[in-house]
């Protein structure tokens, strides 16, 4: 394998707003569109006061010992490992509405006690090692952007809780040309990976909505799908290899691309989410940067006909890039192109964002062939949706921001079946939204769109606004355990791309079943004897027999 | 999911040949080529005895209690749990070399006790719940075409060994057209699951050497890849949803194509090689029968440089159904085309089969491209290739018969690496095959060729040929040996498509690394607790505790 000098990241990675998303220079005003909604549709006369200040936020107190946080710091170094009222802010929850409004109510947060930024692969171990010992909770964390819980561990029973942040896991480690893949360290966010590969002609062509936050390890621990993943595959597709430092040791997964020797252990890693351990490399499968990206649009009669249409693609061919379909609702709100929200210039019917990316060559042929066929189908081509769609595709975040400063309740939910299961699941999550939120007095606006396509079936992604009550928590939390239901009864998986975390635990466990979750408590009892990785993460907590009990073993008790 | 009346294979499944492979009409005669091969190149003078016959067998006797066994058969019916000698020797072993040459022998043979055929999921449940009780192990039982040992348990400690043969769950179950699934029994062999499924209009696209014996049960539980895996994918890549019979219980996994609710715990099942649990129904991807079939052949002037093209394809499209290349030795012996064996015909070079398979439209697209790349790339077509590849593709196993018979010893291996890795990998075996033979004074012909290709890399299949010595099977253990330490001394993968079974099992716990080997453990722990499913057969025996040992519990003793 060709051996590149190391490269890291060119700059230090970007800060993002605490109390909602992505950079606070590019927060939106609410589109007039949505403002009519809000107000018209949705009847909110009032908006929310702003968010306090990150200073004022109330964090639970620092409870881990003295003793302890001397040992993690000497491991890491003096400057990687803080307690500072910010960066246990900055590292205490994810990026879900139910997050965001617990900031912007201005706490209590449970927050880490401290935050530690290893800088290699065996400080990660120490660290294992010594939060085994002392019985510290250990989360995991890359981007922050969990939409599920996944960085609010139920750690009542350790001692401490500590972020284990892979942030200065930054680099590209190799890059084999032949074999088309790169070793890259977890912490790079995705532009930071995509700036290092298209420098030297290549791309992963992981894009999804949180790709200019998200990191490459909470791609892969959660099993990410990004925009394009009918043209690139899922993240989960597309790793190689990886390299995971657990509490008992290193794993080492992947010596070649397909293998018949014994299960694929890589697969138990992806999905883990940080439970069974921490990765702290990743093989990725790289492609040439495309020479040519064209993104076009189509408007479909009726939801069912650009569904058929859309399956017609994945399953015969031609794959476009990118595929999605919004329903009739999502279509009429102009979801689709953030730009031009309620701009009442909406194509009707229902849009389909078709788009390719390749060598120029390889990009007209299949856009020729995938226009005859979606013509065929009925579709009506819209000029500038696809670009539309292009320029507004990392913006929704924002919107959600402005949403909920206006007084509306905004959040988004997804799952995946096969085809012969998608109307049914489609009708079944809608009805079940209406339903809980209207008995609640605040009837939603539902909307949807095929976000991710495969031969076999596709995945749906919701968008619900309401107005907000008085406790938004525990209004959405009802939503979401109906949506929940609703998804298990018809068929569904309980996520597509999102990961389990805290808030799908419960339904997860139901979807796999009992003696699935015993064999993933063996594994992670195996691989984390004491229980420290994420505790309530993925599984319930409190399965794991605590070999070493930490407050027998720890002096600084 | 539309359910289609299940549907059963038309006829018993086919006998095989019980010393050798397949049918006994069809053993072949050694070719001219061959035969001046072994008496010339390898200097064998003289041919070996034939086989005796299966009724002067040695087996190990019979030692199931006899309450166990009445036990059994009242689960499963008695028709169905037969232990007579012929049934027993049936079921002893798989095809490998070392299998053919212990049966040649005429023994002896540790054979299962009693040979069970259970009709159903709640059936193969009930016998292994009983077997745990009574400290039975349990071989689960396909196509029986192992070449890796993967049905000769290490079953001292128990009080018996079963024979669990799916062959009578061997049913269409469902056909799920809008979804392009089916869902079939683990029983049915390769042929008969193509019949059901080709009346219909659908291929799964799935023919490995062994397809005409081997079941879709032993397809996915030592994770098979196909000669025609780069158009359709491998069988791993087509389960999408399985059920599991366990000591434990049931474990039904794929609720859709791709989810990200944690671990795939599908590709967890795929390759644990009945060590886990006892695959009951597969939910396999469908495509349409192909309208078109083109084989084509072409001669490169160096194996470095047709590999560079069949990279080119993998890596950059269009991609062939079938892609292999053989290298130079295997090229002059024309062990691509068996029906031209050593016909002197052959093509100079490196001889590559191009397959395509799909709509006449789709075929006749890439076959342009590919052949104007291939072309482009130094190329030279060979007419009636691609046909002679095609007519004898399910014949070698055929050859190894006449060649053990006439005094040499033959055998192949297989291992995949990424394509950085492919040439030194191709290399070090070879070297390690010719040198540890050599120094047993049995010089061997070593061939080989790519026989399944990725973007990021490709499987190498080895071909050697050499002089028996008076202990043949010792020979090939070393030979083997020296191979498998070359493979993981290069970084290849100790096998890419014939699984672990027994005789892998060392290598492979040393490719995986020990807490790999743990966390699979625990998993067979939580599965199966006693220990029963397979014993030795992928992961070393005795790791398992014993929750109930059968000497205790077992009225029978």
């Amino acid at each position: 394998m060709s051996i590149a000098q190391p490269a890291r990241a060119s700059q230090s990675h970007p800060l993002m707003s605490w109390s909602g998303w992505g950079d606070p220079n590019r927060a939106a005003a609410l589109p007039e569109g949505l403002h009519q909604l809000v107000r018209d549709a949705l009847d909110v006369r009032e908006g929310r006061p702003a968010p306090a200040t990150i200073d004022q936020l109330e964090l639970s107190p620092v409870r881990l010992p003295d003793q302890t946080r001397d040992g993690l710091s000497a491991i890491v170094g003096a400057g990687q490992a803080r307690a500072d009222h910010e960066v246990r802010a900055r590292h205490a929850v994810g990026k879900s509405t139910i997050d965001l409004l617990r900031l912007r109510a201005g706490g209590p947060i449970a927050a880490p006690d401290l935050v530690l930024t290893p800088g290699s692969h065996e400080e990660v171990l120490a660290v294992l090692e010594l939060c085994s010992v002392r019985g510290v909770a250990v989360v995991p964390f890359g981007g922050g952007t969990s939409v599920v819980g996944g960085l609010t561990p139920e750690a009542e029973r350790f001692t401490g809780v500590v972020a284990l942040d892979v942030g200065r896991l930054d680099e590209l480690i190799e890059l084999d040309e032949e074999s088309r893949l790169a070793v890259l360290g977890p912490g790079l966010r995705g532009p930071e990976a995509e700036a290092l590969l298209v420098a030297r002609g290549y791309t992963i062509g992981h894009f999804p909505q949180s790709f200019e936050y998200a990191s490459l390890g909470g791609f892969a621990a959660a099993r990410s799908s990004g925009q394009a993943s009918a043209g690139y595959g899922r993240f989960d597709d597309l790793v190689l290899g990886l390299r995971l430092a657990t509490p008992t040791g290193t794993l080492t997964l992947g010596r070649a691309p397909k293998s018949a020797a014994g299960p694929d252990l890589r697969q138990l890693v992806l999905g883990s989410e940080g439970a069974f351990g921490v990765i702290t490399s990743l093989t990725v499968a790289i492609r040439p940067a495309p020479e040519r990206r064209l993104y076009g649009g189509y408007a479909f009669p009726t939801f069912s006909a650009g569904a058929a249409a859309l399956r017609g693609l994945a399953q015969d061919g031609p794959t476009p890039t990118i595929l999605r379909l919004s329903d009739e609702a999502e279509t009429a709100l102009n979801l689709a192109r953030p730009g031009q929200i309620g701009a009442g210039d909406q194509a009707g019917g229902c849009l389909a964002i078709v788009g390719f990316e390749g060598s120029a060559e390889d990009v007209a042929a299949r856009q020729a062939v995938s226009a005859h066929r979606l013509t065929r189908a009925d579709a009506t081509p819209v000029p500038g949706a696809g670009d539309a769609w292009a320029a507004g595709r990392y913006h929704a975040p924002y919107l959600r921001d402005s949403l909920l400063q206006a007084g509306a309740l905004v959040e988004t939910l997804e799952t995946v079946s096969f085809w012969s299961s998608l109307h049914a699941l489609h009708r079944a999550v809608g009805e079940a939204l209406r339903e809980s939120l209207g008995a609640l007095g605040t009837p939603p606006v539902v909307l949807c769109h095929i976000s991710h396509v495969y031969p076999a079936g596709a995945s749906l992604y919701f968008t619900v606004v309401c107005a907000q009550l008085e406790e938004p928590v525990a209004q959405w939390q009802t939503a979401k355990r109906a949506a929940g239901e609703a998804i298990l009864g018809t068929g569904g998986s309980i996520t597509h791309h999102h990961g389990v975390g805290t808030d799908h635990r419960e339904l997860y466990e139901r979807e796999i079943g009992p003696l699935a979750v015993a064999a993933l408590r063996a594994v992670k009892q195996t691989l984390d004897p004491d229980g420290i990785l994420n505790p309530g993460i993925l599984l319930s907590p409190g399965g794991e027999t605590p070999s070493r009990t930490s407050h027998e073993t720890s002096p600084d008790q």
